[in-house]
């Protein structure tokens, strides 16, 4: 279990993939995004998008389940804050997988057993296209005694 | 239906009401963040909280159900970024609503028919408690011919 001082900046990782449903993308909609364009093909015709795309929530939800999956943080991933940009929406059928580096690492300075780790999160789809960048700051557990 | 041209800088608006069940925050969690502070109260003992909390990622789409639900942009919500922040978790039984707040409008300056607005939006719980914060800058159609 790696602890804060294992990590360095610059370090990277990869996750697995997940591939995106219209059944979990139509499913995530209903309960937490309901807009014609999330819901079915026939009633994106005629929206913003024009077809059927995934709720920006569900692409983040579903990098934080191949984050959590990785094991690159076994010991809990405990987000502090992130900031998300979706460049461009994800389709049924979608691979997505996503890219992580190490880009800042600031010990606690009131709780010396924490450390703030700064990851940025690339979530790309089989053709790498990039469909969401998230930088994203992690508590991470400094090694006792250190 | 508002268009760009309808919205103003300091415009308020309030959402309804959802309430997180125990069930609810473990099945998205199973889905998407299965963490052991997310996933059952057992499983919570000895972790970060120490109790079973709700994924960030899941009061985030709580949020994001809200606002739909509210009719604030009925055109529809399309997100280009946010920034997030949580200040404190959200527990089982808590009832969450959102007050947000219109902070910017900018008209696309390549793309004449579209706005972006910039939302701050608090989701805050029972006791008013703020559980998240978020920037989120959202595409707004201008009305035609303006």
């Amino acid at each position: 279990m790696p602890y804060f001082e294992d990590l360095s900046v610059g370090d990277r990782f990869e996750t697995g993939t997940f591939s995106m449903t219209t059944e979990e993308i139509v499913a995530f909609a209903r309960d937490f995004d309901p807009q014609p364009f999330h819901l079915g093909e026939e009633e994106a015709v005629g929206t913003f998008f024009g077809r059927l795309v995934a709720s920006g929530w569900h692409t983040g939800a579903v990098t934080m389940r191949l984050l959590v999956e990785s094991g690159t943080f076994p010991e809990g991933i405990v987000g502090a804050s992130g900031e998300l940009v979706w460049p461009r929406p994800t389709f049924p059928g979608d691979t997505l997988r996503v890219r992580g580096e190490i880009t800042e690492l600031l010990p606690s300075p009131s709780r010396p057993e924490r450390g703030m780790v700064t990851v940025l999160c690339e979530t790309v789809n089989q053709r790498s296209e990039v469909v969401q960048r998230m930088k994203t700051r992690i508590l991470v557990l400094r090694r006792p005694g250190s």
